[in-house]
């Protein structure tokens, strides 16, 4: 069973629709990503959960395979189609369905951005408050789990998912979860669908939880003799109970490629950039709390003081990842993700740096370190495998270091392909439950097989 | 198969410790509300999860029921072993088992309780931001998905549990989450164990998010018209981002009780009761855009200025539930506790209290208005069927009311039996999802059958 067996049924259902063109498979084959290209048979968009439904009927009753997609922005290959089938490009489901101003909450298909969606909304005063680096849709974000810099204060896409569209692999469509900011009513669907990577279902809908967009928000730029000594104002910070809306970390190679791709000046020296949001008073107050605290850690403190300078700041944070691949015009790059308690990192960062200079590698890194989540960009020439195999190495002591401090081999970037060798240690006896829940749900294992685990 | 197949195996394996008494059984039988005392088979206290592990082991091989129970403080009939079995109570296993300051985590026993909890903290500056009425274990709370008053600020169980330790129905263990405060590596199953009420394993061990007790606290106490000006007032104030803690509203009836039973005068008219946390100045400048806010809606404002002050006014609200007992002494209650998107919640309740009047019943209203959720403790004599089924009747109509709005028939106390009739309403097909998970996971349906749903 495969694409060719459900082939006519979809073109009858959706006549002149079914895309099997090869450069639109190969633009649908893969993510952001080192992964290579795995193309689906034919792309199809929908626009409406009808037509998902529609659609995946037909697939189940053919055993043709589905990979979910939204914008393509995944790094770890979830959307790469390795065992072909049909792929749902869900990028013309873009519309606001419905907006609550006075309850801040909005319900929206699943191919909306994020960054359209705080477009429309900006008149409205409200805003969904994650801010991640990839142009996604909302539907592959709350697939992955995404998060970002502002999980410090409003947490990751599990917890503003309040509700859900769903398209079972048989095609049934349920609702999850709702409109009430709390529930206690039964099995959690909303959060086993959420980071589930289309492996159980299409999400079609979500419902968000928004929040107000702050008065006041100001930047602080701290440089720092060592990454403990940033840490351990982080962890002050945090236990202040300051109104943090971000705190990210960038190790003295991560600023050196700031400087470079930017033509900035900065320290190259671990260096911690911190938001503060809330109103005008508070932010200051707090500000200055912070950088009495930085201070007492021996930082030197960088005037950021006017919205042009803020803008500047984040902008140089934002160019973090191009930057860091600027070190070698060329290579490609894997970014790591683990996630691990807050007051582990410095002694995490320490022993994998010694490792990736034994082993000769460029990884500059930069990180939420409110979260303990932080990125090393491994820089390697693909074509050379030995490199790759380095790389590889580096990533799997990484990801075992991290799982022995009760952390997790992925803070935000999800599965997919890459993270699967790590699962087993991970989730140990859980994962077998895993893998029970996925056969119960999809007993034919058509939906984006063979991500996160094998069956 | 029953508790009887599997008697003398529980006897072999733990000696003297299966207790067969009729005052241990009744005593286990029954949660904090009307439903009928069903008492289990046996009890049996566990000291450990490997002893957890082998007694579920021994009911799985024999095809015995099993109820998980912590302190009893369950109002729908969660721990009603109504198909008998082993009750296993957690109540001995209550020791902290590891607690991270700098990380502000705790990992616990599933029997310790909130308070013990909180007080063992109270060095380290942390608790768990959780303030419910009840004296409940954790384990308990995580399985019924608890929240309370302060989960507008801190969110629920749901929010707090990073992960447990879990039996499962075959007597595996399994860890879930971890350390990391978040994760985007698999699918979310200590989701799928918080608020499963038991019907999936026995939670044994939580590692949970901890805050810091905040700086400084103050309250504020506000008299309005009608709830319609109530909850205005609460809808601004959250889109301002005010530091609120807790959002507690009382209706007329409610402030009748609450004067009656503790022999204040406070205006027996729609009140708000606020708790705003933070830093000093914060606390007092969010107070008076709070006052100011609420003056708008014609509030008026009551001192609430001491220390003193503080600890009175909740003292007050915390006799909410015994002060509407008190309205009939001698009546059982019914406790609903519908959530709705926060805007309806006044057009809800005015549509349920003309029913109530209509229907000739009591029911005065505290809720946790940030939240949308709010609880008509319904009196009654539980001699008087006719009262009886008025009172269901009521809850009914409650319930598709709020259903209709994008509501949940539980926002806190879960579903238990008492809300099991309004499962299929509230989920539709997703309920079917949620048996096929029940089997996969309870293949013999053992863990806590019949609660939720039937199978």
């Amino acid at each position: 069973m495969s694409f060719a067996a459900a082939s006519a049924a979809l073109d009858a259902a959706f006549p002149g629709r079914i895309d099997r063109g090869q450069a639109v498979r190969d633009q649908h084959g893969a993510g952001d990503s080192w992964h290579p290209v795995a193309p689906p048979d034919a792309v199809f968009q929908p626009v409406s959960t009808e037509e998902v439904a529609q659609a995946v009927r037909i697939c189940a009753a053919h055993g043709c395979p589905i990979v979910p997609f939204g914008a393509g922005s995944c790094i770890e290959g979830q959307v790469n189609a390795t065992q072909g089938g049909l792929c749902l490009d869900l990028s013309r489901m873009d519309r606001i369905l419905r907006l609550s101003a006075p309850d801040m909450d909005v319900t929206v298909e699943a191919g909306l951005t994020r960054q359209r969606l705080n477009e429309d909304l900006r008149a409205t005063g409200l805003f969904l408050p994650i801010d991640i680096g990839a142009h996604a849709t909302l539907g592959g974000m709350a697939s992955t789990r995404a998060s970002g810099t502002m999980t410090v204060r409003h947490g990751t896409m599990a917890d503003l998912v309040m509700g859900l569209t769903v398209v079972l692999p048989d095609g049934e469509v349920i609702r999850t979860g709702g409109r009430a900011r709390k529930s206690a009513s039964g099995y959690d669907l909303t959060h086993l669908f959420v980071g589930s990577e289309g492996t159980l279902g299409v999400i079609t809908e979500l419902t968000l939880r928004l929040t107000g967009i702050p008065e006041a928000a100001k930047a602080g730029l701290y440089s720092f003799a060592d990454l403990q000594a940033a840490t351990d104002t982080v962890v002050e910070a945090l236990q202040f109970g300051l109104c943090l809306n971000r705190i990210e970390l960038m190790d003295a190679l991560q600023m050196r490629a700031i400087n470079a791709f930017n033509g900035t000046d900065l320290p190259e020296m671990p260096t911690l950039l911190v938001d503060l949001t809330g109103s005008a008073a508070q932010v200051d107050t707090d500000r200055a709390t912070f950088a009495a605290l930085a201070q007492d850690h021996g930082a030197t403190v960088h005037p950021v003081d006017t919205p042009e300078a803020y803008a500047h700041v984040w902008a140089l944070r934002h160019s973090a990842l191009y930057a860091a691949r600027g070190l070698r015009p060329g290579a490609s790059s894997l970014s790591t993700d683990v996630c691990v308690p807050v007051s582990d990192l410095p002694g995490l960062v320490a022993g994998i740096t010694a490792t990736l200079q034994a082993e000769g590698l460029v990884a500059p890194m930069h990180g939420h370190v409110g979260d303990g989540n932080f990125h090393l960009v491994m820089l390697f020439d693909p074509a050379d495998a030995e490199e790759m195999a380095r790389v590889q190495r580096v990533h799997g002591e990484l990801v075992h270091r991290a799982l022995a401090l009760g952390g997790t081999a992925t803070g935000e970037h999800g599965v997919g392909l890459g993270k699967k060798p790590y699962m087993e240690a991970e989730h140990g006896a859980a994962l077998a439950l895993m893998k029970r829940l996925k056969v119960a749900v999809d007993p034919q294992n058509l939906m984006n097989p063979g991500k996160i685990f094998d069956i």
